[in-house]
Order: C-alpha cells, then structure tokens, then sequence
C-alpha cells in the first residue's frame, strides 16, 4: 500500500503527542513533519523522551507552523491547535489540496451562527463549514472517505452520539430531556501551565466544571438533532477527575414507550439490544457490554475503542447509558487517524488495534 | 463539662478509625472500647500507627465486641458495623440505657418493609424502628437530642438530602424525576480486601456500578419523600472515582415554576437563595457557595462541612445543584460525633471544627 | 493565656497554606495579617475555600507585603517566601522587635559563603546570620526559646537529620559516606504554574532530579558537621512522586563499629535504641518505630511527627534508617508553629497535636 | 514466518495480562492456551474486558493448567507463576520439549544453595539449573537463542543488573559498597486482595518494605558477581509508591578511579560514555540518556525499554545512576516475549515496539 505523507501542526500538547505515537507506529504513512512554536528546532525525541528509541524521533524536528510549507511536504495534515486558530491553517492547505484533518471545534457545527453563540467570536471560514464532515465515522463514513476537510470530533461529543444517535434515529428515546453527566482525565485540559491543573490541586479533588453551557454542547446539540429529526436541547455537565486519561459518561434517556412491569422491560431492552447491535456489531471500535459487566475507563485506555452499557430502571421508568472511551484516542488522536485510514483507503482499524 | 464515656464497636474500618481520631481529639469524651474481632487484644497504636503519638492509643487495646460488657463501660456507643449486624448490638445497648449512634443503615428507615425490599432480609429489631431518629442535624436537630437510637446517615444520602430537602419544603422543585449523579472515593467501598478495589483496579478508573436500584436509595427517598409530603422516586448513579475520600452529587432538578428568560433567572435565584439562607446560613456544616465558586472535593476533606452551589440552566429550564462532603465525616463519623454532641448537651461543633 | 498577634508574609503557597490552617486553630494566637501580592484584597475564604466555614477567613483580607505595617500589627511574623526574598522582610521586621519566623533557606546556614555556593547570590543580610538560630527544636529547643530569627529547617533535612544527629554525636555511625535517598511529595515544588508539575506530568511518573548538588545539601551538611564535630559531605538524591504530601528518607549509614554476626547486631541494635531513646523517647513529634513496624507517609500525613525506623543489615554490614515527616507539616509549617510555641512560651504541642 | 504457537500459564496476573497483551499483538505467534485455576471455563474478553475487541480473546478460553496436555498444544509456553509452584510445570514441559520461558523466579540461579538460603525450601529441580539460562538478552543473547529453559530475570533486577554489569565488566566501578534504592509501582504486588495493597492504604502514601534481605537480591548479586569476576554483595531497598506500573532505581557506586577535579570527573565520564556506548548502543530496549535529561517511568511504561542516566558528584566521588522500566514490560512479559523472539528467530524487537 502506497505510504503516505502526514504532518501535524500543534504536536506538543496532549492531543498532538497521541496522533505522534499513533502515527510513528502507523504502517501505512510517513510522518514528515511537526511543528510548534515554543519547540521549533528540537527532535521530537528530545521533547518527547518516550519515543527517543524510534529512530524516526531522532531525525524529525519540530518546525515553525508554515501552512504553505506544509501543504507541499505532505498529503495530509491533523491540526492539533486551538478553537479559532484552526482555520488559520486549514484554509490555505484546503487551498492546497491537501486532507484536512483538524482535531479542534473549528468545522464541526454546521451553522456558523451557533458557532459564533457558543465561541463568542465570527466563524474565521463560513464557507468551508458546507465542505468539512464531522469526523465521527461509525455515522459519516461515506462521507468521510470523500471530504477533504474532516471536522474530528471532540471527546465529550464523542463519549455521548455514539450511544444515543441510534436510539434517536431508530425513535427508541424522546428528544428531550437529556441529561449527559460527564467525568473527564486531566489530559482534557490541555498541556497549560495553571495552577489549577497542578497534580496538587486535582490529586484528591473531583468538581464540575462549566456549568450550565459548555461549549462542546453545540456540537453535540447538532448532530443530536440530526438524528432525532427535531431540535435537541441537552444537559450536560463535566466533570474532572484525578486519572490522566478516559472519560465515563453517564446519561439519562426517557424511553419514548412506557414501561412498567419485568416484561415491559425485557420487551425494550430487546429492542435496545437489536438498535445497538444493527448500528454497532460490525463496528471495530464500539463495545456494547452485556450481561453484568458496566464500563470502565481503565478497559478503553490506550485503545481506541468506545464502550458502553446501559439498564433500564423499572422504578422510574428511565434508560441509563454508561459509555467510557480514552479522551486522546477515540476522543481525539485515535478518531482523527480512523477518519484518515478511511479517507486514504487504508483499512479502518490500520494502526489502531 | 463534665466528660462522656464512649465506645465504637467495629473501630477497624474507615468509619471506625475516623471515629478513633475525632473521639481521640474530643474535649469531652473519653474513648474506653473500641472493638473489632480481627484486632482483639493489640493496641490502637498497634492497628493504626498513624495514632501512636497520642498517650491513649498506647493504653486503649482492642477488643472482641461483647454488649453486655460495652453497656457497664460506655455511655455513648457508636456502631460502625456492617447492615445486619449493627441492630445485633443496639438492641441490648439500648435495653442497658446507652446511647446508641448507628452508622449501619439498620434504623436509618422507618418502614421494616422497605428495609426488607432493599435490604433482602427481614428488619432484625422492627420496634427499634419506632425509636430511632434519621441522624441528620439539619433536619432532625431537637429529635437528636432526646433520642436513645440516632441512626446516622449514609453518605451517598448526606450529599443529596442536605441541598434538596429546604428546596423540596419550599416547594421550589418538583418532588418528581429528580436525579443524583454521585462520585465516591474508595474508602466508600470499606477496607474489604477484595481484588475490585486493589490501588492498581481503582487507580486510573472510573467506572459506575450497582445501577439501577442502590440500597441507600430506600433512606434517600423515604426523606425526600417527607420533605415533600408526597413519595418521591429518584434516580441515583453511584460511580467510584480514584480519590481516597469525598463524594460528589450533581443534582437534577426541574423547578416548580417555569423560566425562561434571564429576568425570569433571576427571580428564582433569589428565591433559592432566600431558601437556602433560611435553611443553612446558621449551620456551622454547610456552606452554600456563592458567585463563580463550585464545590470541590478537596475544600471538604477531612472537614464536617457539606458545601454546595446551584445553576439555573436557561436553555434547560433546570436546576442543577453540585454538592461535596468528605464521605467518612459529614458522611459519616463527623456527622455522628455531631449527633452525639448534640445529645450529650456538648456545643455542636466540639472537636469537629 | 495571653494571645499573640501573628501575620504570615507569602500565605498563599502551600507553606503558607499549611501555617494559615494551623494557626486558625491556635487557641493561643491571632492571626492578624496575610500577604501575598497576586491575592490582595481577597478574603482567606475566598483565596482557600476550604477555610471558609471559619468565621476569621470571611474577615481578614490579604494585603500586599508592607513589613513596617506587619511590624505594627504583629509580634511574631512568619515568612513563607522564596529564598532571597525573605531576608529583605526579615531585616526591618528583626530591627522593629518582631520575632521572626523564617521557613526559607535565608537564614538557616551559619557561613554566607556557604550560602553564596549554594544559593548563587551573595547573602542578603549576613550579620543576622549570627542572630538566627536553627529552628530544630529537638536540637535547639534552647536556643529557639531566646532568639527573635528562627530559620526553619527544610523538609529534606528534617527527615534527614532528626534520625542522623543522634547517632553521629553518639558516635555510633561514621561521618562519611552517608547517603540519603530521599522521595518527595509534588507540595514540594511549591504552587508553580510550571507543566513539570501538571497533574498529568506527576501522575504515573517517579523521577530524580537535581542530581547531584541539591541547595538542601548546604543546611544538611552544616548541621551534620555541628554534631559529627567533623566536616561531613552527604550524598543526597531528591525524588518527586505522585503524592501530595509526604517525604520518605532512606538513610544509608556506615557503624561506627564493625558487626559480622547475629550477636554483634544485637548489641548494635540496643545501643542505637538506647542513643535514640535518650534523644527521642520524650519528644512528642519523633516516633522511633520497633518491631516490624516501617515507616509509611500516610501515618505521618496531616501531622507534626517524624517517625522513623532502622535496620542492620548483617549482610553488609551497614545500618539503614527509613524516616518519614509531612513535608508541609513537620517540614515547614508544623515545624514553624512548634518554633513559635517555644519562643512565645506556649506548650510546645499548642495547636499540633 | 511461520508462527508459533504458544501458551500462558497462569495468565491472570498483571504479569500474565501484560502477556496476554503482547502476544494476542505479536504477528508471528498464536496465542493456543490460557490458564487460571480461578477463571477457568471464562473467554480472556469475559476476565479481561479491555482485549474485547480482539476476535480472539471471544475464542480462547481458561484452563485448568495441564502440563501435557498444553506441551501437545503449544511450542513455547510463558510461566507467570509464583516462585515454586512453576518449576512443576517446567519439569514436564521441557521433558516434552517445549520451549519455556518461566517468569518467576525458580531457575534464575545457578545454585540451589543460594535459592534455599532466599526462597526458604529446597529447589524443586535442581538438575534444571543447569540447562537454564538467565533471560536478559543484553547479556545472554547467544544463549537464549539455544536453551529451552529461559529464566526470564525479575523486575528489580533488570533494572539494577543492566546499568551496572557493563560497568563492573569494565572495571569501572568497585565491586564493593554498591547501593540499589528501588521504588516499583503497586502491579510489583501482583494482583491479590489484601488489605495493604488496597486503593486507600497505596494512594498518598510511600513505604520501604522487606529490609534488609529481599529474595530479588540473590539473582542480582548473582549476575553481578559473575560480571565482576568477584563475589558481589550489593545493599537493595524496594519501596512502594502509588503508580501502576514502572521502577525506578538509583544506583549508588564508586568508582575504581578517584577523581576529584572537573577534569578527572570529564575524562571519567568519557570512559563511562565509551562502556555504556559499547554495551548498548545497538541494543533497541536500552536507552541511555545524555545531557540533562533524567529517567522518569513515565516515558518507560507501556515499553520495553530501559532507560538510564548517570552523574559523577565532585563532592562525593560517587557516580549515581538512575534506571527507570516498565515493571510489567522489560521488568517481566516484555523481556520475555524478547527472549522468545530470540529463540525462535524472530527478529528481536517483534511485537515489542
């Protein structure tokens, strides 16, 4: 299979360090160049000293961000950046011809308006919001394997549509009245310098965050309400926790028919059960759970799979899903190279089992 | 004041060895058994060296549980025993006239049938139900201080009665589809030497479990359900999180009168907060947070304080409460030791601040 | 009792943290004033949320560090600055008659050559070198009693030297050749914005670093020399590890006289438990260990004790001493308070226990 | 390549899943058996969720381990047993002419004398000693290539034994006096419920434990002795801090030349450059670090490799060295699925990279 040439633009923070790893063991492409400003210059395995022995890491510096550079060494390039410098970056390596695989916010919704609702600024390229998918593959494939620009998705988002957009679609659960309650590893906070992020202050600590309106609500909202055919309004509430990586959401679902005998239970969980397993059986990368056995972080760490579970609950009538998923792989790194096998026409699961 | 002689029956848990060091600090009592069977005959300093330095875990030997015995040296007892076998020793205690502060759930309810629905086994003493008191001082201040049994609450209950019940009194909140989305450090689990809850199972996990019908919902409700004078049904996902202590309940509640503008907002805010003020501004344990501020685990451990803060979410039309306590204090041997202050004729906060 | 005015310069790291905790719990002292430039203006309450169920942290308001106002207000003043900056506030406050309590390495060595080897810069105040004594109580409690300048030891060399000095003025050990090797919890680093101390940085990661001349070595080294009545080189390996709080040191000591059998070692051994009982059994915050008992942070955590432990090794021949102190506790501000409840005439215990 | 089918017995400990991991993703063999007493009967997805998504953890299930029936099935068969029990199932395997790779402990030395002095009973087959060959590559390649019995070494000692052998086979440092202080993460403890292992008595805490004499140090001491051509006799302290998985190790050794000068300490270091550079520098799981860099396990963990650095102190004369590995990787499956590529002719850094 014909290697190809990828870069990332923003490789030192958390995210960035993840497509690293992935990408230097991916056998299908080259990785040709990372950039980062306070980093310009050094080997990635001098800042990053875990792959000092791949002999890649010894050769490839980290280089100042030149999109005009970077559309001629590689074919395709991940942005790892922040909301709003994306599409900085994406607009002249779209221009260039180049796959797009931008990891931040910038090209998920497809209204710019909500967009300037929820980032508090103008959409820096409206026009590009019609090309970009919304990298989430197990709903987008086709699409995704034809997009020069794959908006990936984010973590929360991610750990949320899997386990409720078949639901919708199949009408299983109302539109409303969602609540999504979500525990997040520090990684989702960034590589920054803050003190609220120092071990001391999130060792022993778990708290909300954000409340009520996060900003990964709007995608989260819009690709929901695509599913439901209706407009979908949720709760959502993060939460951080002291582990380095996962996030466990827990979310709370009316079903839309009444139940309230064994019976009447057992009849849904069927149709649960057979909606999950037609959207999801021969899918590498989500994990219905069965029987007892509910989700933990620690089984999808390091992989980039999203599993979950879920209980119907007889005394109030409600379905509770569980989903965990490793935050930097399926709800970053991880996702943004499924999207890129599929757009290469690797295999999916090249590089990620 | 003249000084209480008081004894913990099963000292060797979690609860029991934060009640040997909030009793060992006490101005006012004095510690004259501790109990467990494991540990009959060695010194607390033997069991826990974190002690040794205080003259009296030198002299104080552990011993096995003998009621009768407890009864001639006690006059105080705290039960820090598993459900079931709590009620074995309360029953001749109470007969001998001691006080008695249960932290097992065995007289936390006042219905034998509930018990049994939740506890899968018929109520051991059913006409000690009668004569216990909920030990929540907030709620239950002036039937503490004459009861003979205070039964004290869970801590997973703690969390999400102490914000709920002033608003549920008030009639602020409707009595129905309340949720409780809890996390629980793992001291919660109890020292049971069991592989689920070895360092490297809970480090770098998170995982919920016994969804859908936890036993501590049978006391949340019943209380909830009298502060709304009509019964109250809630949902409650327990999730264990890798912290030593603390718990953290965000709560879902639906206002009783609709808003749905900022004007609107605002108007109910001050009512909550009016409520809340009405409740708690005298409590010397509860902290109702104001402004940005969002509890934190790690601003409650090691302390009797619950604190919390509330959100009204305008797109939702909710309200979302967040609250957090240390679950081995407030959520269980601070608030006993609190209880038994009050039923000792001791101020309140005596060794608690 | 007669109450003392107190003021902390540098309350808002986690030294001044520790102090501000304790001190609000001193029943013999009024903690009148705190410092720190970035949280001025602030309450205690709202710059630690966790002090705020106590009515003083609702009052008292940071202010920026002023000494000839703190010298009006206060009659013990506690530094908790960096190295360099303290001296600068201790200056004018010594002149004005307050007594100083200094946790940082200003005024802990008698040579400023020493100081400008090792901390780079020239002394700051050298002629108050003369005036300080070392805030060691269990060597100075004499000295600490008189002097207006107390410089509290490190956390390194308490958990160093509280073991060692017994044995070396015993003569029971070697001068040379000692060995400490020692693991550090991330308090340590102070409340640093820096990404070495990011939660996800610290967590899942143990490391040395400083290799091979730590500035600690300078105050260690000086006072080891004090009670070998020889000049003593150390060796000396900081370690940073996923734990708030805590230093645990391992002691590596070559016997004074050889042993090579079961015998000799007992004979050792009771002449090493008698040097330390002379010099510990009535300490109230040194906890020497017997039995199989090993040292363990968690039993140390959250309190003024050192505790410690040693084995002879027939094998090699050597003796190792395994110590273990709260870092922010016995290692700077417990360690403080027990300064100032000698020099201000309280007991010793006031507060810490 | 043909493949090689291979089995696990005893493949439910951390050591036994980290086999599990490595080989389920080694494209050169077939994972044919499993065995655990306690899960037998259970797929390797229903014991261990997190391999799921891997077809063939649906397919293979536990046994009862069954010597001749798994030498009909499998080639080469990995022992993660505990000391003793697996030299029963060595004796008919390689009778059988399996290839056995045996973690534990039982034939790492070649005296049965040693072993009873360490292991407190008789070796179980001492005529296997001589047929065995200690498993570390970097020093035993040739031989690991033709034995059929390979003593994968332990964790501690990998990490001692591969900085230190070149240097002593050098005659660069002394072979007296040498000085292991190991920290290891809590899976070192293997997977049993008790109490001290437990999340609550790990988290925020550090402890030294089994001084002076643990069983580890017979094979090291072993090892080195052979490397120094003399009897080696080392002091070795493990302590216990709160990670999952990794060691580090700090090495104290002095050099056989004094030096005492920066340029004695740079032409000394030269020569240590020119022994580790000869001993490693193709050697793909050795990573000797320059300049400023530090091991931390962080950038070891979840590979097999060993990192190191060291520095020369001016003041001391000591050279210190630091190691940092993976416990579960190189310190145990890793290193053996490294010898196993080694003697079935795989390329050596198979599956490992």
């Amino acid at each position: 299979m014909k290697t190809k040439k990828v870069a990332i633009i923003g490789a030192s923070g958390y995210s960035g360090e993840e497509l690293v790893k992935l990408l230097l063991h991916h056998p299908h492409v080259e990785l040709v160049a990372v950039t980062s400003r306070q980093n310009a210059g050094q080997t990635l395995a001098q800042v990053f000293p875990k792959f000092a022995s791949l002999p890649q890491s010894q050769l490839l510096r980290f280089t100042e961000p030149n999109a005009e550079r970077l559309a001629r060494q590689a074919e395709a390039v991940f942005l790892a950046l922040p909301h709003g410098v994306a599409a900085e970056y994406a607009i002249p390596l779209i221009a260039a011809g180049c796959i797009v695989i931008d990891l931040s916010a910038d090209f998920r919704l497809k209204s710019a308006e909500t967009y300037r609702e929820f980032y508090a600024h103008e959409h820096p390229a409206p026009e590009l919001l019609k090309r970009s998918v919304y990298g989430l593959p197990e709903v987008y494939r086709e699409e995704i394997k034809k997009s020069l620009l794959i908006a990936s998705p984010g973590c929360y988002p991610t750990s949320i549509l899997l386990p409720t957009i078949p639901l919708l679609q199949a009408g299983l659960v109302k539109p409303h009245g969602i609540i999504a309650d979500s525990l997040s590893g520090v990684t989702g906070a960034g590589r920054k310098p803050e003190v609220d992020y120092l071990f001391c202050e999130c060792n022993e600590s778990v708290r909300a965050y954000g409340l009520p309106k996060h900003r990964h609500l709007s995608e989260i909202e819009e690709q929901l309400s695509l599913a439901a055919a209706v407009p979908v309004t949720i709760q959502f509430t993060p939460h951080l926790i002291p582990v380095n990586r996962g996030i466990l959401t827990t979310l709370y679902l009316a079903p839309a028919e009444h139940f309230s005998t064994a019976v009447g239970a057992g009849a849904l969980n069927a149709k649960i059960a057979d909606c999950y397993a037609a959207a999801y059986q021969d899918e590498p990368f989500v994990r219905v759970l069965t029987g007892k056995a509910l989700p933990d972080t620690k089984n999808v760490t390091d992989s980039n799979v999203c599993e979950f579970a879920w209980r119907l609950d007889l005394r109030t009538g409600r379905l509770i899903v569980v989903s965990a998923e490793d935050n930097l792989v399926k709800g970053a790194g991880g996702q943004a190279i499924q999207s890129m096998n599929l757009r290469c026409g690797f295999p999916e699961t090249t590089g990620l089992l």
